[in-house]
C-alpha cells in the first residue's frame, strides 16, 4: 500500500559526469520501481526519483560513478522545486526565436473563442503586427451555461493551424477533456489547461504525457502550494515544459471579475525553476483595466502576458466586455516594451507586415535548456 | 453560429393532458433540433426545451393538442428551476426505501478511501448499524499531490459492491473522468462529482448520460448560480436525479479547513426542486466540529449529510484527522435523529444485525419522482 | 521599552485558599506593575498575570500562601482563555434570571434601529410576548453612508430605557465611540461593540473599564484568534463579562449579504470559557434565512440569538428586508425551543402579557459567576 | 425623520461665476439646513450640497446668478465623485514641492513605529537620502495584542516633528482616536487612518474636520465602494484633502500576509478626483516581494507608495519581516524612478546631504488645488 506523503530523492550529478552515469542512475531507478526525472542545469544534472511504492534506502546510489550527493526532499512540491533546478526554465520552441523565461517577455495575444476563419485572420494579423509572437483563440470554451456557444472544436483547431502558417505566430489554446488535448497536442503549439481544470488531476497526468508544452492557469481559489503541485502531477509524468499562469483569484472585491493577484509572480520564482506569465483580461474582466494591469505585471517580473484582443469586441460571442480593441492593443504593446526595459527585458517588436515576416515556424515539439 | 444566451422554453401541458400528447410535444421538439425534457409533477407535466442553436418561434407550440402555455425562461438555470418543477425532486432506489429529497434526512457514511475489503467492512457494518442507508468511499482519489495514496481504483470499486451485498448500504463513491465514470456507473449506486471537478463540463455531460443519481459537490469557490447551472449540464443531457451537496468554500477563516455556508441549503431549496445535502466533515476538516454541524445542517433543513467514519482514524490513509471514530457517529446519529423530528423528517432507525437486514438492494437504475 | 510578546503568568490557587490569601497575592502583582486578574472558578480561583513591561521572576510567588502553581501562558489570548478558567463563563443580570451562557439559551430581538417611542413599544411588546428577554434596538447606527438615518442618540437610549421599565426586558445596545459608550453604559445593560470597531482598539479598551457586560461582534473578516483577542482587549483592563458574537463574515459567495459561520461556535467554545451567540438577520441579510439559520445556530450550540424584529418591516428605516414580521419571530422562538431541548438547554416561554410580567429589572451591574 | 438614501444635489456654477456669486449659492444652501461644499475646478466651480434632513427643490437654485445647472446625485458617493470634481484632486503643502496626486509619485517612507529619537533618525536619513519626501512612523500603534508594544504616544509624535525640522520630511502618522487625532494634527502633516479603522465612522467625522490632509486606508474587506463611502465621510464634513491608500485584502491565499489588489488603483481613478497610493509592505508582509510590487504599484498607476524601512530591521519591534534594509529602500527607489518616466511621471531625486537639503518645511495647513 502506498505510503501518505509520497517520496522523491534528489540525486545530484557531479559536475562532470558523463551521459552514460546519467543514464545508469536512471535505469536503476526505474529498475526499482520508480521514475527518473533527469534535468540538465548549467552547472550540472540533477535526477529526481518520484514514485509512490515506497522508499527507496538513500544508500543505494551514493555509491555510483558520478553520483555527487542524494538528498532527500520533504516539500511537497518536488520536480517544479528550485532544489531540483536553480537555474530558470526556458521553454524554447523549434524553428522560432520564442521562448517563456527567457530575457524576452513572451506576448500571446488574441480573441477569447475562434469565431470564424476571417476573425482569426483578422486578429492574428493585428496581434502579429504589434509583436505578439503567440496567439491564443478557444476552440473548446469551457462556459457556465451548457446552451452558450461551446467553442468550434476541431474546425477551430484547423484554423489555428492556418494562422501559424499565414502570420507565423505560436498557437496557445485549450484542452477540456483527454479527447480534445489529444487533438490540441496535433494542432497547437501549447497546451492551455484552464483554471476550472487545475485540479482535474486526470487531464494533469494526460498532459504530462504530452509532447508539447502546457500552460497552466491558476484555479480561482488556488493557492501557491495547490498551483506547484498541479504542475507537479504534469512534471512527474514526463513533461517538463510547464509555464504557469496567474489570472485572478476569487475574493469578495466586486469592481473587478477576479482579483488579479500579483504577489504569485515573485512568489512562484523564489520556489521553482518554471516560467509564469499573467493574464490581465480574465485576471480584470474589464478592458480599461487590461493596460495598467499588463503594464503592472512585467513591471513585477512576469515572464509573459496573455491578452484577449478580438477585431470586433462588441460582437465577441464571449468576453466580449473584456477584449481590447486591435488599437488598444498595440499601444499596450508600446507600454510594455518600455517597462521590460527597466528590468533588464525586451518585449518583440512590431512587425510591419506579419504575413511576410515568419514562414519557418512549424508545429514541432519544445525542449526545455 | 450558436446564440450567446442560450435559450430555454418551458411548456406547460395541461392537468389532464395525455401521455401521447405530451409525446408528441417532444417529438416535434426534437424535429426542431432541440432536446426536450418531460418532467412531470404532482398536478401536470412541464416541458423543458433547450438547445443553443438559434430560438424557437413560441407560436410553434401554442396550438398542439394538450398544451396549456408557453413560458420564455431567461433566468440561467432552467431544468434545475423550480420553475420547471414546482415540487422537490425525490431521488428513489429500485428495491429501497431510501431516498434523497423525500421526508427522511439520507445519511451518507463510510471512510475517505477504500483501503481493503477488511476495512471497508468494518466501517460498513458500524454505520449500517448506526442506520446509514448510504455508505461512502473513494476508489478514485483526487490527491494534491501525484505521489500520495489514489485509490484502489477497480478493485476498490469491487469491494463497494461487495459491501452493498452484504449490509444492504448503497453505493455513493466518486468519478473522476470519463473511464473512471464508467465503472463507478456500473459498480456503484450514486456517482460522486467532487468539488474539484464541479466545473470539469466535460465529465459533468458525460454524468448526464449516465443511467445512476449524480451526486454534485459545490466547488471550492463556487457560487450559488455556478453550482446550479453545473447541475444544469447534467440534467441537460437527461439525467435528471442530481443531489447538490455543500461541502464548504474557501475564505480567509484558519479555524476550519473550510468555511462550511449551510446558508445556501435555504437558498437552494428556494431556486430549484434538487434536494442537497451537506458533508460536514470536508466542509469543517475537524473531527471535532462534525457533530456540531452535522446537527445544525439538518436543524438548517438539508435532505441528508455525507460524514466520513474510519473504524481507525488515526491509521487512515487520508482525512484521518476529520474521520469520525464509530462510536462517535453511533452518538451522532442520535442527535441528528432528534433535530430532524423537530423538522418533521426522520433519519433511519440503528439497526442491530445489518447483514441479515437488507438483502434485497440492488443496483439498478433510479428514477425521479 | 516593552517587550514584544507580551507576558502573562497564570497563578493558581489552591482549592481552599482564602480570599485573603488571593488578595495578597493580587498586591503583589500590582505592587510589581503589573495587572491582576482574579477569576474565580468552581474549583479554585486563578489569577491572571498582564503587562507590557518586562517579565516577571515566576519564583516571586511560588513560595506565596494559598498558591498552588504559577505557569506561563504563551498562547496570544490569555484572559479569555480555558487556561485560565475552565468552567463557562455565565453572565447575570442583577435582579434577572437572563444568562448568556447558562442552561438557557438567551434570546436578544428589536429593530435594527430605534425610530420612535411608538416603534419601540411595538417591537418590544410583541419580542417579550414570544419570550425575549432581551431587547436590542440602535441608537447609534454605523452607516456606510454619512447622509444617511444615523439613529436617534441620547433620545433613542431614553426610549430604551423605557422599554426596560415598560416590558422588563434588558437592554442591549451599540456604542461607537468613547462618548457614545459612555452614555450607552448608563442607560443600557449591555454595551454592543459592532462589527465594523471590532479591532478600535481604544474603544475596546473604554468598554474594559465599563460597568456593564459588552457584546463584541466579530469583523467582517476576522479570524477566530483575532476576534479572541479583541476579546482579552476588553477583559485586559478588568471587564470580565464578554460575549462573542458570530454575524457572518465577507467571502465571494453571493448568495446572502455575509457568509454565516457557524463552525466558529464550537472552535470558540473549545478554546475560551466566554459565552457566544449568533446573529443570523446580519448573518444572512436576507428575512427568509433568518429562521433556518436560527435553528442551526442554536443546533450547533451556540448560548444565543440576536435577531432583528420590526413592527413594519417594509417602512423600516434600515435593514428592513432583513427583520423580521412579528408572527415569523413568534413561530422562530416555537422552532428554536425545540432544537435547544435536544441539546439540553432551554428558551425561555412566551409571555402573555409582558407588561405585567417582570416588572422589577434594573440597570444594575452584572457579575460573572 | 431622516430620509433613507440621503440626498445630493451638485450645483455647477457658470465658468466665469464670480466669488461672490459661488459665495451667495453656499449661504443660501448653509440657510436651508444643509451643508456646502464648493470645490473650484480647472473650469468651473462645483458646490456639493449635503444633509440628511429631507431634500432640498432642485428650482430652489437655478435663478440664482452664477449658477448654470442643478444636478441631482444619485450614486452614494458624492463629493468623493469625479461628477463634482472632473480633475484630479492635488493634495499640496504650504513650503514644500511635495504632492500627492500631481506629477510626482508621492514616496513616505520609514520605520513601522518609532522606537526612540536615534532609530527615527537613522531611518529619516536614509529615506531622505534615497529621494523619499514623507516620513512615516507609528506614534500611536493599533496592535492585535493587548500585551505588545503600542507606540511611544506623544513622545512619538515629537520625535517626528523633530525629524520635519532636521531632514525635510513632511510627517505621516496614524491616529486611533479622537484624542490621538487631535495630536497627530498638531504635531504632523498627513493624519493616517488605519485598515481597522476604516469604518470607525466617529474618528472619520473628525478627521474630516482637522486640518491636515488625511491618508486614508482601505480595510481589509473593504469594497472599492466602502472605501469611497468613507473618504465621503471625511469630506462630508469639510476637509477635502483626502488620499486614499490600498493595503492589500484578506482573502485565502496564504503567500502573503494580505493579497495586494493592484486593480483597485484605475478603479478609483475612473471613479473618484481623489489621489490613491499603493502599500505594497503590509500589502505582501514579506521584505522580498516589497521591491517587485512597488514597481508594479507605480505601473499600475498609483500616485504614490508608503513602504517601511527601518536602520535594523531584524531588531524592529514590530513589522521586522516586512520592513526594507535601508539599501534595499534606495534600490527600490531608483526602479520605481525609470517605471514613473515610462508614464510620464517622476520620483523625486535622492539627496546627497538631507540634514542641509529642506530646511522650509513648515507643519502649516494644506489646501487641493
Amino acid at each position: 500500500m502506498g505510503t501518505k506523503q509520497g517520496v522523491l530523492m534528489l540525486i545530484v550529478m557531479k559536475a562532470h559526469a558523463s551521459e552514460e552515469q546519467v543514464e545508469r542512475v536512471c535505469e536503476k531507478i526505474e529498475a526499482l520501481g520508480f521514475r527518473a526525472h533527469a534535468l540538465p542545469g548549467a552547472q550540472r544534472t540533477a535526477i529526481g526519483v518520484t514514485g509512490n511504492q515506497g522508499e527507496v534506502e538513500t544508500g543505494t546510489f551514493d555509491e555510483m560513478e558520478g553520483v555527487q550527493e542524494v538528498i532527500r526532499v520533504s516539500k511537497p512540491y518536488k520536480l517544479v522545486s528550485r532544489d531540483l533546478k536553480e537555474e530558470d526554465t526556458v521553454v524554447r520552441f523549434p524553428g522560432s526565436d520564442a521562448t517563456f523565461g527567457g530575457d524576452e517577455v513572451a506576448v500571446i495575444a488574441g480573441p477569447c473563442a475562434i469565431e470564424s476563419r476571417e476573425q482569426a485572420f483578422a486578429a492574428a494579423e493585428c496581434v502579429a503586427r504589434a509583436g505578439a509572437r503567440f496567439f491564443r483563440g478557444g476552440a473548446y470554451k469551457p462556459r457556465t451555461s451548457p446552451y452558450t456557444f461551446q467553442g468550434l472544436a476541431e474546425e477551430g483547431l484547423k484554423i489555428l493551424a492556418e494562422v501559424r502558417d499565414r502570420f507565423g505566430l505560436l498557437i496557445v489554446t485549450e484542452a477540456i477533456d483527454n479527447e480534445s488535448l489529444e487533438l490540441v497536442e496535433k494542432y497547437a503549439d501549447v497546451i492551455q489547461i484552464g483554471a476550472r481544470n487545475m485540479q482535474n488531476y486526470s487531464l494533469l497526468k494526460r498532459a504530462g504525457r504530452a509532447h508539447k508544452p502546457v500552460l497552466l492557469k491558476r484555479g480561482m481559489s488556488a493557492t501557491l502550494e495547490e498551483l506547484l503541485m498541479a504542475a507537479e502531477y504534469i512534471m512527474s509524468e514526463g513533461n517538463y515544459n510547464v509555464i504557469l499562469c496567474e489570472r485572478g483569484v476569487r475574493t469578495f472585491a466586486d469592481h473587478t471579475r477576479n482579483t488579479l493577484d500579483l504577489s504569485i509572480v515573485p512568489a512562484v520564482q523564489r520556489l521553482s525553476h518554471l516560467p509564469i506569465i499573467v493574464d490581465p483580461s480574465h485576471g480584470t474582466g474589464k478592458r480599461n483595466k487590461v493596460t495598467p494591469l499588463s503594464r503592472a505585471a512585467v513591471a513585477v517580473g512576469a515572464d509573459g502576458l496573455i491578452i484577449e484582443v478580438h477585431p470586433d469586441p462588441d460582437r465577441a460571442l464571449s468576453d466580449g466586455t473584456q477584449s481590447l480593441f486591435p488599437q488598444q492593443f498595440a499601444d499596450l504593446m508600446v507600454e510594455v516594451r518600455q517597462i521590460a526595459k527597466v528590468l533588464g527585458r525586451s518585449v518583440a517588436e512590431p512587425v510591419a507586415n506579419p504575413i511576410a515576416h515568419r514562414g519557418n515556424v512549424t508545429a514541432g515539439s519544445a525542449a526545455a535548456r
